[in-house]
């Protein structure tokens, strides 16, 4: 199987991607030179990443007293990665960049996270590279931001502390002002910065000469207090090892050690880190404390943060999405190749057993079987649906950034509100895709022989990792549908409307039309009667079923869509290509899209069988 | 958190246990010898398995090319369960045994099962022995049951193999007659076996002196040939080391040779096994061929194996229920301490943002959250749930076993219809509850620091193990549903209809009785309309979704059944007991129970999107 005719429908027929090149930023591109990234991508991902993933499980990260170690592989890995320019894809041409679409990216992206997911370690670095193009002075992105799209160093983002998972209002590390003169360093106002980080993905290696750290911490006022609550956070730029202006290593290492390595149920290819700033082991220039500079203003970290977070939870539902295809891929394959048992069939005399099989025929090959066909299907529906949502995503980031005032503000609200789903939606419904994939291969699925239990194992991160489904979906339904007036909702519903005008008038859609319109409804009324009483503890006390409700409501939308597109490209609908998308559409309206009635009956009457219960009776 | 006030109440409030004693074969037992057998198992279990259950995950059994090695720590929790004689448990006085009933021998099993599951390797040998107590000679009986009961050897049961795992008609392992004087061995009709076993847990180990191999072959006919399908099946005793009428080793090994250990996800601390049958390494009497004794009549293998399999999926099952309790308790256990976060409360001014938080007051812990405790009340209710179910099939085997002639025979058939719920609903929904154990401890959650992940990793296998969901569900569907003029289905139905009928009378419960006689009259008629064209292909084309709903009907029924009890032991409703039964109750029929609308619209209408689509279009 290969993921390209699934990803060029998508890209090209669907999202019309290639009109991107009639806008002055990519007017460079064509579609050729779009076919020649993605070709060079797969490339590298088939060549330097697939073959590694089963390595990188095996001989985790372990630190020697010194240095973290990873995997020879890893190394050759990241190389290829780094040659491949697309660490700076996106960027413009005066700093290296390709200028090329994020709809791009992320695709192209996709190859690599099918093939190795925790290998590819350049989502935080573009990412944090990204945020200093944003809100870094001239010079933090010329010394820094550079030197990460380039490759030379990488970067990470420092959120959590081992006290402070979700609440980020409750970050403890300490930022202070280091000297008198701290305003007048050319890399950004000096503080020293003291505290702990727990979940720090790539936190520490040897992969790359230096790695920049995007930290959160709060300045104590001028009693030493810090500010509660989310205000008071700023970001600091705090490099491993020090560096001039000109980007070069002073040979001084600073204050920020390494306090242990997590050992993780899955995705160990990626260091997963304690860091501890400003313990004093390294100290800089005789002094205690993780040098840090300043980014932005001072109490507006969190907001420059959010920046970096949004375009992360795509890529950890792209994440997502495409471990639950390597799955997919693995097990089709499997089933059309792994003969057992035979099928059943209706007895030839009345009164016999109602099933009989004919055991002296050959076996048959599982993907004969009913239920291996269901088990397929669901994968494909989740993990190519799940796909389609991250691109469907991307594109509006595009927009947002270079579509006309209206259609930008539009894509905003539109991410805010589809944000939530684009990271929970894939993290859930591909996890259970990964499980199918392994009851597919029955007791092979379970053992280390075969790729499927990996997959799973890595996928089940993904529902923590960027915000728990809890943090999500307090977000989908204490902020996002009701920001700027419940704006973001009714422009989603009113791109689902068009798509159910036009499949109102297609016999093969007419049902699904229906059905669609009847959830968007259910869903819309279902927020309402959830904010009925105006309590957030009763609104939001059944937010994950509302979130789980909205995101089958969303995907069935973009099933819908993509179904008629294909219906569009393929008029006769003989392709098989065209026949699996109508099928998985089909499969998606038929035996998931019914499910948000359980979901939504909670929420309706802000059902409080959970939050009543007295503790002392769990 | 403690099983035991959980396991008394089902055990003696629910299911009333303690009136078995007045059956003759139990007359000698008393609550009191029961609570004294529960106090052992959870004191060994508590001592000896808890403390490795970590250690048997990551010291892997290995081959050192003459022996499995295991850790210590298996050696010694085998011991002790050896010593607490819970081998023979079941068994009669004269044979070593206690006579207890088998629900306190499933109750005191789900200790083991809950404190370290890969390590409790019991149920196979005594599934093993018990097989021979039914169909084997008195000699066979002597020799080989009572060396298993007594723990001096340990059992194995070789269905599977590598090319025919679900399928068993297609076993090809060759059983031909060991010499003219085959029939005159005291051990049984001696004969030659040669094949290979796949899946074999405990296949090979230094646990015990020997070990019994249980195996299906065919025996060929004067051509030559297997004869095709499930009638051609025997059962053999295959001992890894030949013995004598004694009992005693004779110091020959048998033609047995371990192939391969498979290398799992989970349950690491049970070897499981690829066995070379007769392939020539080890020679008796100078001949390849694995010597093996015939076990019942020519041709009725199977028949004799499914005594077996029966206890062993309750068996699977109570393994699944107890996993997900062990990861209910771990993440109970972690919500009550771990502070994050805190409440959603209601802003002071209008048109102020919806949600606010006030950050200057301390974090609250996890357990005040809403979608914890709802992530934690769903663990409840399918771990408890699934621990009745499982106890409830129990002592339908003892009535079954002990019950008035017509008691016995609607135990029998309610077990027919109950089993491929009792293995495949635990197995489904006890793993959703420990991925929301993980879930509920964040990024901790999926570190190898907490035990919830291994948890999660171990309970996978178990919707593979003894029958996959779609082996199962094709079972209830095809054939338990039906058997016997479907009435299996009618006496599940009048039980549930007694509950109702209860229910009805008891204001908190009326309205779960009406949706439990819902849920059960949609049950009835997908059954008649999966039926409706007589066609299997169509009946069963969504055997699984089918069987998801039946499930749910069934565990709705015992909460309801199991709340009503409650509710009369504790009429004010005020122990924390009582209202945790009412709220996992309450749960169940809010957020579980209405599921089932979605699982059976494609039943009902015999729903084709899956067996329709062409498989170049997957």
């Amino acid at each position: 199987m290969s993921l390209r005719p699934t990803l060029d429908f998508l890209l090209y027929d669907w999202l019309d991607a290639a009109a991107l090149n009639e806008r002055e930023r990519f007017s460079d591109h064509s579609r050729e030179t779009f076919d020649a990234v993605l070709d060079t991508c797969e490339r590298i991902a088939r060549d330097k990443y697939a073959p590694s993933n089963r390595i990188v499980d095996t001989q985790e990260p372990h630190f020697d007293g010194e240095k973290v170690i990873l995997p020879q592989a890893t190394h050759d890995a990241h190389k290829a990665f780094v040659e491949s320019g697309m660490l700076s894809a996106a960027q413009d041409y005066d700093i290296g960049g390709m200028q090329l679409p994020y709809t791009l990216q992320a695709a192209a992206n996709s190859f690599f996270a099918m093939a190795s997911v925790s290998i590819g370690s350049g989502m935080l670095t573009s990412g944090n590279a990204n945020l200093l193009m944003v809100h870094g002075t001239a010079m933090q992105q010329e010394v820094f931001a550079r030197n990460e799209f380039s490759g030379r160093w990488s970067g990470t983002m420092c959120l959590s502390e081992p006290q402070a998972g979700s609440s980020l209002s409750d970050v403890a590390t300490r930022a202070v002002p280091d000297g008198v003169d701290f305003q007048s360093d050319p890399l950004g106002p000096r503080y020293r910065l003291t505290g702990n980080k727990m979940w720090i993905s790539s936190g520490d290696h040897e992969l790359t000469e230096n790695i920049v750290h995007i930290v959160l911490a709060k300045i104590p006022d001028a009693d030493g207090k810090l500010v509660p609550g989310t205000r008071g956070i700023s970001l600091f730029i705090v490099p491993k090892k020090m560096v001039d202006t000109g980007g070069a290593l002073t040979g001084v290492r600073n204050d920020v050690a390494l306090a242990g390595l997590n050992h993780k149920l899955g995705w160990r290819g990626t260091t997963n880190t304690l860091l501890n700033f400003g313990e004093g082991r390294f100290p800089v220039d005789g002094k205690a404390g993780a040098v840090g500079y300043l980014v932005g203003e001072v109490g507006k970290g969190l907001h420059c943060m959010f920046h970096m977070m949004n375009e992360a939870r795509i890529g950890v539902g792209t994440a997502a999405a495409m471990l639950g295809m390597a799955g997919y891929y693995a097990s089709l394959d499997y089933a059309k190749t792994r003969p057992q048992g035979r099928l059943v069939k209706k007895p030839a005399a009345e009164g016999a057993s109602a099933v009989v099989k004919d055991s002296a025929s050959p076996q048959v090959r599982i993907i004969e079987h009913a239920d291996v066909r269901r088990m397929l299907l669901a994968q494909k529906s989740y993990c190519e649906g799940a796909l389609a949502l991250e691109l469907y995503c991307a594109r509006l980031v595009d927009e947002q950034k270079t579509g006309d005032a209206q259609a930008a503000d539009d894509a905003r609200l539109l991410l805010e509100v589809l944000t939530p789903i684009a990271k929970s939606w894939p993290s859930e419904w591909c996890l259970e895709a990964n499980s199918l994939a392994i009851q597919v291969h029955g007791g092979y699925g379970y053992t280390r022989d075969f790729p499927v239990e990996q997959y799973w194992r890595d996928n089940r991160l993904n529902m923590i990792h960027e915000g728990t489904h809890g943090i999500q979906a307090a977000d989908l339904l204490g902020r996002k549908v009701l920001m700027e007036g419940g704006r973001g909702l009714q422009l989603l519903a009113a791109r689902m409307q068009a798509t159910m005008a036009r499949a109102a008038g297609v016999a093969a859609f007419a049902a699904h039309a229906q059905a669609l319109g009847e959830a968007l409804a259910r869903v819309g009324s279902a927020t309402k009667a959830a904010w009925a009483t105006g309590n957030p503890q009763e609104a939001l006390a059944n937010a994950v079923p509302y979130m789980q409700a909205f995101g089958h409501t969303v995907l069935a939308w973009i099933w819908l869509d993509v179904a008629l597109r294909s219906l569009e490209c393929d008029a006769a609908g003989t392709a098989p290509a065209t026949a699996g998308r109508l099928g998985a559409t089909a499969y998606f309206f038929n035996y998931e899209l019914p499910k948000i009635g359980a979901w939504l009956q909670v929420v309706e009457r802000r059902d409080p069988t959970c939050t009543a219960l007295p503790e002392d009776a769990f």
